[in-house]
């Protein structure tokens, strides 16, 4: 058995960190040594620099040190969980000083030489990563994961690129665990809908057409198509459902599309990568699923689930796609990230 | 003044019946005086006949005698709230007898002589009425009003109709309200989303061309526009929700739809009729609104809420439109359908 | 008619003064002429100065500009919502500048010569006034109304007084809006319980006692019973529902408690003070009532709802009790001893 | 290693057989190999004969076929989940046939020669059977596990038995899941609290008496301390807190109670049941713990969470404590109770 990679977690106190500290018990490959945070955490007790929000901490980590956010003593591989105010810099930082920084941080998400990578979708955008080193006169990497509700998005995308997409209608009903904690008051949210996401709506329409996009030796070509989304916060705690209406340049039959859906594997199945789900579409034939509470833990959080497949009388066809924000859209998304990159050798 | 109407109530007992009792209470022009329900229910006392879901059953009412759904004594003008599975058969009778039928029940919706009415949109489908008295042989009036969906959508598209309406994608995220008594298992819906609902989308599509169609003598020729929609159900007590993604023939400006809302008034205003809002579309300029819980109750659940108008990268235009699926999506829309027709001399 | 009263607010941006500020549109005897904040707040446009909660701000609010919370320009009658933090001071000082202070915060209520009132309950804690002037050597006066919970607690209990009360205990079931804004992160009460409220089971404790006690000159004898809180918040948006064991040193019937909750009146209904409701007990015969969502708003939210009397097999009896936590609970508290005072001369 | 155990399911198509099914999945010591329904299910594949709650159905049960609840070819060992409207006779009929009943149905519990069990606290009433079998000569046992609420206020009083429990006031805060499918519309519990469930203050009163009480050769002695249960639904999925009050006849310090807490362990834990928690009782020092929706899950379901340890100014101790009321509180009781009767060589 090979020695298990040491990693840390940049932002490590926040919600995200803790998400990425959960994600990672027990991981066969990455090995969690190293919580970095901001100055004012740095040098405390986990357990004393941040109020645990998942449960109950796991006591290992509660006892380590919160070190500084500044490279040194930090493992090479280093997950993000920064806070976006602050990630550009800290990030680069890193980088500049050889880490190999897996981000789910927005802000290096649209740069041109940055992979924004979803494993089942476009591993191949890793080949972004040398000429990066060569414009920013690095050793390190940076490679980011999307947003939460692109995830969802895009996943239910993923077995439909071959029939050429040209038009996204989604509308998202958005899980809270989503923005955070605090996040969301109560106030605002209890047996309501709040029809706005700060942001989120641009971070759709223009990452989607990144990630479904082509590599061009130094950057990559925005698929074609037009994506418009409609953002809802609803009061659900885990799991971001999307309504999607698609229009395809060729015309596919529902059995065409309803088989893509059924068929679909890819890259980190075929690698059995740790966190890879063996399905990673999972086409569900009731009528009034997939559904957060229901399904999105399922599969370890990492499936996306598909459903509701017909006809669009104005588009082409529509569905409805689920996957977990805080996992498959966030923390998973990252370490299934940094497990692709060690699959291609770029953690060595 | 005026003597009132008198009026009566076919299904009286369910939870729509309820909520029109309680939305007659105090009208200016109709009297309740009458409540049909099943043979079951027949001669008990209302207040034994069923369990009041709406706070606390008006006095008056709770000690009338529920009567058979046969025509007989009722009074010419009754609204509607029956199951569909009776009251095709049921409400012809009545008009055979010679009644005015105002149903918010689905099963004479799509019939070619019958007007499926929003008063601020389509005031003149009411001209099928004589077509459908000389066609069905009889002197009553059997006219309808659109699912609770499907209203909350054509308020919103409401003032847009000028500019040429060509494709609608609409998502919805229906209060709980909608279901009915017991409805919707808190089991299936605490925490969750449930994307689907049985027959609504369906509904959502064919009548959304009938309401903005062309009166053409004995018929409504729908709107030739492609409407697709997305039902879900959310864990929000009253008031549906959509997002809303239009094109239009014409190429208004973003100024030119926006006008359209804020200036946009009707028949009922102009007739001031009793349950009619004075501002039918109520645009909100807060980038968070409408919201179910803070806005659907508001001018007493008569109106239509919209907000968030903003280009839409895939077809024209986007919004958000709310309105309260029991008030102005059920009762208060089949009394403001009566008040339409007492205002044009129909009911004397 | 009598010319109305002006009234200010002291913490008029936050939720409370929110809420005093919707409660107290078109009062009949009180007209809200100032608004008093923070001096981050002063000088700015109301609508400027704050975010509105309560669905859509009063215009001619909105419009008014924040004032400093020092005394000055002020009416003489003032509704403190202020924030315990500053509100032993600001009151004082303005208690010390001649005004009447009407305050809904914690800081004041304990204090030995300050009343503590519930209208229905212990209107002659009034008389603790002119030694509370004597003994602070100011013209002003300071009246307080106790915690939320407690006035949920205290209406359910005050018809029970005669029977000799010697020991209660309560749970609380508290709706979200009782904590504020933003208050309870959505991600701690989602489809969850939190068994705990900083503080409020030793304010319900000792305010019981205090609010039940005697008047003894120049200050109150509390009720020396034993009371013992358990505090939780639940998913529920307002109403704050109580259930209560109690033992009585006499030993009534069933018949006996039963007939004190629906006999029960007192000074508000007799004087009938705007505010106060018809009937301030109001119990409901149904096996599963009052409910929080279905019952807190009845009555404009100023009675209490009683249900569930049976024998405690612990103690003698047990029943549930519900108030509306912003109305009853806050600032329709703070109005209603507002009126007393007016009615007693107070305010001349 | 030893070959499993057969078993079978009474009322398997039900929710609560379905929980059955679920948590005997990879049972190291019962094998399910039947499934006992009505006639009208009997003949079925399984998956036709119910529509299943619980995510996703295990694939090798929904091939299985329902039986007729008769019994015949059914293992010896049977798992009751039957509605109490039939389960008094189809239990005693299955003993009267040489059957062992381990019954979650509430029909047997209080009758005086069958065990009420949690093994945790009374395994010594086991000894009932053989009195039991004598009396209503049969071969077969019977034994029960208390009300779903009732279990959570029992484990939380587990510890407590030694310092002399004579009085208990307990207000519940219970999961909707406790009411089954459809169970409570959401309508009735969306954003509010039902202060009422049928029949389960009784169950509470008497069955705690009746787990708490000695055994004495052919019966039990119940407790003779008073208890006194409120209950109340509310909208939380899953897990029944509980607020507690309790009364010693002893005077023990708040570190002797707390020190109970801690050092619980017992038969369960010492014989390594496989359903067994490591820890029976889990003390959360954090003041706002246990949470339903945090900690229900955690230790599989099967641990009791206790904390907020304080005086009670009424009687002498508070605390809240929390179970899971599908697994601890159901279908994970029943199935412990199995393996205490296993290591007593009661199934032999």
């Amino acid at each position: 058995m090979e020695a298990r990679i040491e990693v840390g977690i940049l932002g490590a106190t926040g919600m995200v960190g803790q998400h990425f500290i959960k994600f990672l018990q027990g991981h066969p490959w990455f090995d969690l040594k190293w919580l970095g945070a901001s100055d004012r955490s740095a040098g405390k007790r986990y357990s004393d620099a941040c109020t645990w929000h998942l449960g109950v901490a796991p006591e290992a980590i509660s006892a380590m040190t919160v070190e500084e956010s500044k490279p040194g003593n930090a493992p090479r591989l280093l997950f993000s969980a920064m806070d976006a105010s602050v990630a550009t810099d800290i990030e680069r930082a890193f980088a500049q000083a050889g880490h190999v920084v897996v981000s789910n941080s927005k802000n290096h998400r649209m740069e041109r030489d940055v992979p924004l990578l979803i494993p089942e979708i476009n591993p191949d955008h890793l080949k972004l990563i040398p000429g990066q080193q060569r414009a920013r006169g690095w050793k390190g990497q940076i490679a980011t994961n999307p947003n939460c509700a692109t995830i969802s998005l895009c996943m239910g995308l993923a077995p439909l690129r071959a029939f050429g997409i040209t038009k996204i209608i989604v509308t998202t009903l958005q899980a809270i665990s989503g923005a955070g904690y605090p996040g969301v008051p109560s106030m605002d949210i209890n047996a309501n809908v709040i029809p706005y996401i700060g942001g989120e709506e641009e971070k759709m329409e223009q990452e989607t057409q990144k990630i479904l996009g082509d590599f061009r030796g130094d950057h990559i070509d925005p698929l074609a198509a037009r994506v418009s989304a409609h953002c809802n916060r609803v009061p659900v705690v885990d799991g971001h459902t999307v309504t999607v209406s698609v229009e395809f340049s060729s015309k596919p039959s529902l059995a065409d599309v309803r088989n893509a859906f059924d068929r679909f594997t890819s890259v980190p199945q075929q690698r059995k990568l740790p966190s890879a789900p063996a399905t990673p579409i999972i086409y569900m034939p009731q009528q009034d699923r997939p559904q957060p509470r229901k399904d999105a833990e399922r599969e370890r959080g990492m499936a996306a689930f598909v459903g509701r497949l017909r006809p669009c009388p104005a588009l082409d066809y529509k569905f409805v796609a689920l996957t977990h924000n805080t996992i498959r859209g966030a923390a998973g998304a990252a370490v299934l990230n940094a497990e692709l990159m060690h699959s291609e050798g770029m953690l060595d």
